[in-house]
């Protein structure tokens, strides 16, 4: 540590999580957005769109868990050291619902942190313009905290 | 029924699950191909694109659940009478190593039929032209079967 | 119906649930006890015993999983019409911390009622004399609503 | 290692798991009993007994978890550094079909190994003396590799 780098300020946690977030190119891909950064608590926005459809036009499980993966890993991340990376180890989703609505709101949060292993439980919420939000679907992680390794960072 | 029914030879099983697949919008936004349908079984094929990845430049978890979700909902479905719909109740995905290779290669088969509710599994496998494949996600999933709802068939 | 009928009031809930838990044998077993009802809602309680335990002296998962997957199952039950029976079709369950603990509180909560299928959520708390409840575990389970079968009512 | 270390032949992989079978009291209280032990391979044998059981007269759940997890479990520590010890990070479990059956049979085995993660994946089969075994639950676990801990070791 020389004396210049007391001028450069240290990444904030959610500066960070938005760093990462925007290298996910799968998230640009399925028109995802980051809202909201918490240490230990991350908002994801998904619109629909007829793009991410199965077979009966409701929004495919598989998409919801990408963004639902991504709010959860991140997180995790918001609790890591800076130095480190965040893999999934495994996810477990529950649709409760058909996935019909204009967009999709995500949020993951940290149930357990931990120096390896950091468990994480995430929401999905359908969002129409006349109705409640309501839940329609639910998510458990395990998240594994990477260190010294030059290929998963952030 | 008429006469002229009889003309109509029945969609094989297939058939159906080509004809629902190509339904699936989110399987030509990730770049997914149906290869293989035999009863209780389906073979996905996904290239690697740069447009799915996860921070790291791997395949995102989430793309390879929704390619082997569709895998193993289309396996319960090639089992289910000509009438009725798939729905995911709920899939668990463990990821066994990061989302390198060329293509993946997703397959789901029927490991418990049922009127209601049938258990599939699947098996994510990496390929690369200069190894073996090399199996990088396994899942489970509980899929319902689903009659009598015009929002929901095939 | 007839009219002596009128003179037997309708089982509660509670009671229902009462009466189902009292012949699971393996609560006897293990040592559980039914402590509160409402529905949706139940909570278990299983003193640590040594006849419990994995090799290490903590308690053993699966024991943690019995008394869990009988809270969740129950608080299912407590919302399903009178003549229904309840079946797990799966469950998953997060470890937080090792089961340390003199006693251990569960908790099963419907998350989303349903006709056939209901999911619910469960935690388990470890509670010694000398320091706050601990989550050390969660459970996320699919129950599913068994009719007209006599083997599966309650 | 000194002259004398020679002639201490190191334990052998079926000897360090029964050890430590013997030492999970929760066994016992269930009645289950180690069968095989190969590397990365463990079966166990659990009896049907009342006290097992659900309402509904089946096998609980839980239990079948309990004998599951212990199979699963000790197929990861076949694979292990002999001072290494194992915990169960999570597990699923499908129920495929009742619990009924004179005797159940128990296998785990491991799909991915590491240094820090181990995937395993457990079958339950129901014995009859008049039928064929009956695949009746599946279960896929996550077990961490524990070094360092003189509360975790075996």
């Amino acid at each position: 540590m020389n004396s210049m780098a007391k001028h450069v300020p240290a990444e904030s946690c959610e500066e960070r999580v938005r760093r990462s977030f925007d290298r996910q190119q799968a998230m640009k891909t399925i028109g995802a957005k980051l809202m909201r950064v918490t240490p230990g608590f991350v908002e994801v926005e998904l619109p629909f769109s007829d793009a991410l459809t199965q077979q009966h036009g409701f929004l495919h499980a598989g998409i919801l868990a990408t963004a639902l993966d991504s709010a959860c890993g991140f997180a995790a991340l918001s609790l890591m050291p800076a130095e480190a990376g965040v893999l999934t180890i495994e996810f477990k989703l529950n649709l409760l619902a058909p996935g019909r609505g204009e967009r999709f709101i995500l949020r993951g949060s940290v149930t357990k942190p931990g120096r390896t292993i950091i468990v994480v439980d995430g929401q999905a919420m359908a969002v129409t313009s006349d109705a409640e939000p309501r839940l329609i679907a639910t998510m458990t992680g395990t998240m594994m905290v990477v260190t010294h390794r030059n290929d998963v960072a952030g």
